[in-house]
Formats: C-alpha cells, structure tokens, sequence
C-alpha cells in the first residue's frame, strides 16, 4: 500500500527560488507543511539533476515527505525517489511502471477529458489536472481546464486527482470544492518571500476545504 | 561475457543527417560496415527519445550490432538497448552500473589524461577518447588530446578505447597506429552522401591498420 498524500504539492522551479537554494524553499515548504515534492529540472546536466535529487531526498527525509522525479526515470531510479510524475511527452505509463515496480508512485499529467479517460486504463497513482489556471511558468501547456474542467474530471477519473496551474490563496479552496484531491503549487511557494509561511497558509485552506467538501 | 567491437562507432547527430531520417543513415552504415551505434539526442522529448531508440534497435537487430545510448540511462533500460555511454557530466559510473546489472555495456568518455587514470576504477567496458581532433559536432568539449594524447591514454588505460572528434578517411589509420581499438565518428558518416561508402571506407581502414599495428 502506497501513502501518499496529494494535499499540498510543491513542484519546483529553479528560476522562480528568486536566487536562493532549492534545498532551503524545500525545507522551509516542510516546515510549512507541504505534503508532497517534486524536482523538476529541464536544462541542467544529468549529474547536476542527480545530485540535486539527492540532496532534496536528503531534506525531506525527516519529514518523511515522498519526493517525486518530473519526467526522468533514471534519476528516479538513481536517486531511489518515492516515484516520478510524468506528462504526456514523456515515456510512456506502461514501460515506466514495468521499470519502477509496483510499489513506487507514479503521477501522469493529463491536459484533457480525453488525456483522463485515457488515464483510467493506466496503472498510475495519481493525476495532474493541468492547467486549471492559466500560468506563466509552463508555456507549453494546454488551455486552462478551469474549475469546470477539474470537476469533469474529477468525477471520470478512477484515479485522484491533483490542480496544477495558477492556483494560488484566492482560488485554492474551489479547486478543492471542485473535486480534486490537492493543489500543486510552483511560484505560490517557490516565489513567496517567506516560503513556510506561504505552504502553512494554503495547507490550511485546503483542509478545511476538504473538511466542508 | 559481452562482446562488442569498437572498430567503427556511430555517433547519430539528427543536425547532421541533412534531412535524411535516422533509420536510413544507420542502415547504410550498417551495410557499410559500423560496429557499434550511438543513439545521441540532445534536444527531443523523453518519448521522442525512446521511439527513437526503438526504431534504431528494430534497424539493428538483422545485423547484431550494439545500440548504445548516450546519458539516459532510462531510455536505455526502456529500449534494452545494448548499454549506455556516459560522459564526465552525466550520472555516475557506479550509480549506472548498479542500475544497468553487469551484462550491459557502459562507455565512459575521457577528456583528460587524469579522466582516463580515474576510469581505471571504475567497472566500465570501453572509453571515449575525446576530442582526438578539433571537431565542428561538439562545442562543449576540451582541448584536443590529439594522437599523443591517444597514445598516452591508450597505455595507461586499462580499458579499451575508441577516438573521437575530427576522426575521417584523412587521419583514421593514425589513431589506430596511435594505439586506439576504434574510431568512432559522427559527420564522417552522417552527413556523408553515401552513408554505406563512407563506412565501408572507414572500416576497410580501421581492419588494415589493425593487422599492421
């Protein structure tokens, strides 16, 4: 049996830390109270992505945070990480499992009701709903599914489901109202001044929006 | 035990191949005579990358020659291709031996005299010598070690080792001569005009400089 815990889900992104080390935004969203991490790097080398991982791993150790690989399942299998999120580009569901086993968690991206129907035949753990919102940060996404989108695809999917894309205080608790299981957040948390403060805030949120819901 | 031949190694540039499709290219050099192939991708998604490695595999197979992929250890375990080659900035030998098992083979790149002491303790089967010769491919490389390099490597070295870099028709018998088991080589062939011709050529002079050496 897998724990995991989609809540609040911090993806990384380097050029947003505003010059400070990934390892201090980690621990800081820790402390904050984030419930799942993903190290997403797209222009480092292999070496850089492994050590990086590593040392992620090494922070959230103690918090007994699983941390998640974005697309490269060898720095998953390098670095021994809880699992590896992949998108639609990446290696496929099927040959990343057969790879990484049964007991690892296993995210996929979906951009469409199509992307989720799709996905309800794959031996993944969890969804990325993406975007709800429109975002600068990814700029080779879909359209912006919105809150309707989350709710449709929410109640097709046998899989939870985690929002990614603008979320942000303001609309945090809808997305939750909407049906998905957890936000993930880039810039709300990789980009505020005081990162544990920003994690602590919307953890919050979205449990007691998962309280009401 | 494995059995590869480094004689003649293809290293794939797709900017090289003038428009021609991969699939082409690699197997007319392996008509031509290539010993080894080198699937290299820089720039391609994670599942271009692997469709990529599939098809390459597919063209290899009739004539039992090795694919080799360059630093993704996953797409090299996606494709069971015949082993990896990583360089000084991609994941660690031991950490790519443990993953791969001891049946794969794994080549490590060297861009220095001290590259190569180092590769002494590590569980590889082959290095790169690199660059041999100023080369237009690669931008991102060392000094060039030129033949005495080779020759100083390949004497101290206990691994087999293949040149690389500005390696053609003009200068292939004297990296042999210099002491190296193979050339391995990417527009000599790639942007070839005839791709068999080019490597029947290369190969013609690799075997003779062999027998005199």
């Amino acid at each position: 049996m897998k724990h995991f815990d989609l809540s609040l889900y911090l993806v990384t992104d380097r050029s947003q830390s505003q010059g400070r080390p990934l390892e201090y935004i980690v621990k800081e969203a820790a402390e904050g109270g984030v419930s799942m991490v993903q190290l997403r790097e797209k222009s480092c080398t292999s070496r850089e992505f492994y050590r990086q991982a590593l040392s992620l791993k090494a922070c959230l150790k103690p918090y007994n945070i699983p941390l998640i690989i974005n697309d490269r399942l060898d720095i998953a299998l390098a670095c021994d990480a809880e699992g590896l999120h992949i998108g639609q580009t990446d290696l496929p569901c099927d040959v990343a499992r057969r790879i990484l086993g049964k007991e690892k968690i296993i995210g996929l991206s979906v951009e469409s009701i199509q992307d989720a129907l799709d996905a309800n035949t794959l031996e993944i753990d969890y969804i990325g709903i993406s975007p709800v919102f429109s975002t600068p940060t990814k700029t080779d996404t879909a359209t912006e599914l919105g809150l309707t989108g989350i709710r449709e695809i929410s109640t097709l999917s046998r899989h939870p489901g985690v929002g990614i894309g603008g979320i942000h205080p303001g609309n945090a608790r809808a997305v939750i109202q909407a049906g998905a299981e957890g936000i993930s957040v880039v810039s709300a948390i990789m980009s505020a001044a005081v990162p544990r403060q920003a994690a602590s805030q919307l953890r919050d949120i979205v449990y007691q929006s998962k309280k009401i819901k």
